[in-house]
């Protein structure tokens, strides 16, 4: 970490109040569209503006950052803030709908989008199962218009016709790929199986390009980047995200809750299938796999069978491994970044940070 | 209807083989773009082609009317048959998650596109509540799917982007509305009644401007429409589009399976809350009231429940009143399309006969 790196903010708080200010602003907007047709609406709106707040908005600094990596301005007022603000929304529908399939209880510490949604419609008036099945219709809406409204909001974003033609490459490329990551992991799930390489492609799909990849590579083909730097973006994009993915995964199992906001080894009661498990399956013995058999994906194991998986992880040498593939793919994307054709010297050290805070998951 | 409409054809078969076979090639290009994600991926794409089989083309239909309607040209190669074909992207995408919604069995005579996923799986190995959630994310994914490629399509339509973002004001238009009109049903299907005015708003969001009024707009917006024509084809497309919903709810109650290609009474069973229906609970005496609350909304209902119910129906007068509203709104719609400033013969005389078929229903 060189000396101008050690000094600069990679997701500068003017950035993140920024894209924070523009989608209430265009939430505003929806309100006002909206409230003529009825004000059952505001529901959906309160939720859309849940749904957009938090978070660390990690895809719209890298998609700042590979705006300016391809030397675009640094005014904080520019077209570039609403396009990366384009992208949280096509977060923010992936995990309201994430979480309808998951039937998740929570997101970002408060309730998920459908939960609330039943919730708000039961302590009114209706059954349970009524409300629950509201729930999941209106979370299963709201994603669909968070959807809509992330082409509305690049479309409307101030660049030139020309220039959103070009960013739109990579942002259908994202949300078309994103949606195949899921696919692929919602499969290995359901399975209970997954390899090491198919674990490895649910990663690359589902967070590496998704996160860091194509957010680099829209911002920087906003700026008209050329061939060269978003191959060079490619290449240190996808190993960071494979990177921050499995350090992710690593947490998942071993973190502690006051460093995830989750439960310890809620993973395990999950049953993830990353590849540190896919790993750890591969190279257990009989009496590894008699343990991982009996604790692992079980909602109600304790605290000793939490360990017991743990100690499986780490005996079957898969944490290690795990460790020294987060430690290459690291390496990689440091020295694509050192190749890379990026004049701007602030955008190079950012992108460098990012690889430490993504890595280590102190971000 | 003028000699001229008798002989036109408004869903013109050139029209509908061209947006099935830019759909088609338009798949096949994201098979490609898939395939060296996974093979497993072949699920989604053919699930994809299927939900884009089909159905009648009524709003490619319109945008194409549209177009014609402002000036556009008659060439069927024209970008417009592209554009066109993205809201019936938009339009697969609502099906898809609507069934997920309904949990409906099946769709166009075939198994809805949640259903078809969760067979494919138990067929081969998997318990049946994990095949059936798996089936419900799989569905909800493709439907995301779906709806960015409606993006992409548009986009990629051959349009000129300045063009693009007129037509975009209108396509962005009926994704936001047709959200909320749905957000509006699932509520009043939730919480069991509905007034009048409610149902109408839902008939006028979910239906009427989303089937004709913004595909008319689109299409003619493409075609760089003025202020007046814009307002003519929604004077001509809201009335159109709300007779043809309610032509829609009459038949659901007392339609004949082999012209509704559904069972008889089936909205009956459901508990559909349509307009028919809210009329129906705020005419009826304490008498009529009981058998609407012995029959209706019951699964189970048999024929002598339906016939009880369309007894109820007809002599509350509802039926009468809505056939009398569908009267209105149809000579509206016609009085619109008369003082519209439409110079293209053969467009004034398609929407003509539009008017005929949708409120008759022999479309």
């Amino acid at each position: 970490v060189s000396q101008s790196s050690a000094v600069i903010e990679p997701i500068p708080a003017a950035l993140t109040d920024a894209v924070a200010g523009i989608l209430d602003a265009f939430i505003d907007d929806k309100q006002h569209q909206l409230a003529p047709i009825g004000a059952e609406l505001d529901q959906l709106i309160d939720a859309a503006r849940r749904a957009v707040r938090g978070g660390k908005r990690l895809r719209p600094a890298f998609a700042y950052w590979g705006w300016r990596a391809a030397g675009g301005s640094d005014d904080k007022g520019a077209p570039i803030l609403t396009a990366a603000a384009a992208i949280e929304l096509v977060h923010a529908s992936a995990l309201a709908h994430d979480d309808v399939m998951d039937d998740s209880a929570t997101r970002r510490g408060q309730l998920a989008a459908h939960r609330a949604f039943s919730k708000r419609l039961r302590d009114a008036e209706t059954a349970r199962a009524d409300a629950e099945r509201f729930g999941r219709s209106a979370a299963i809406l709201l994603g669909d218009l968070l959807l809509s409204w992330s082409d509305e909001l690049l479309g409307g974003s101030g660049f030139k016709p020309k220039a959103i033609v070009r960013g739109r490459v990579y942002f259908d490329k994202l949300r078309t790929e994103v949606v195949a990551g899921q696919f692929l992991d919602v499969l290995a799930q359901t399975k209970g199986t997954s390899s090491a390489s198919a674990a490895l492609r649910v990663v690359r799909y589902k967070s590496a390009k998704y996160t860091v990849e194509r957010p680099l590579q829209f911002g920087a083909a906003l700026a008209k980047a050329d061939k060269s730097l978003l191959a060079a973006l490619s290449s240190y994009g996808v190993p960071l995200g494979e990177a921050f993915q499995l350090r992710d995964d690593v947490l998942g199992v071993f973190g502690e809750p006051t460093v995830t906001g989750k439960p310890s080894g809620d993973d395990i009661r999950e049953g993830k299938r990353t590849l540190l498990v896919a790993r750890t399956f591969d190279k257990a013995g009989r009496g590894q796999r008699a343990i991982l058999e009996r604790y692992f994906a079980q909602p109600a194991v304790d605290a000793d069978g939490v360990a017991a998986v743990q100690g499986v992880i780490r005996d079957t040498g898969a944490l290690d491994a795990v460790e020294t593939v987060i430690a290459e793919l690291t390496a990689a994307s440091l020295v694509a970044l050192d190749h890379a054709p990026i004049a701007d010297d602030e955008a190079r050290a950012a992108l460098r940070v990012l690889v430490d805070r993504a890595t280590n998951r102190t971000l």
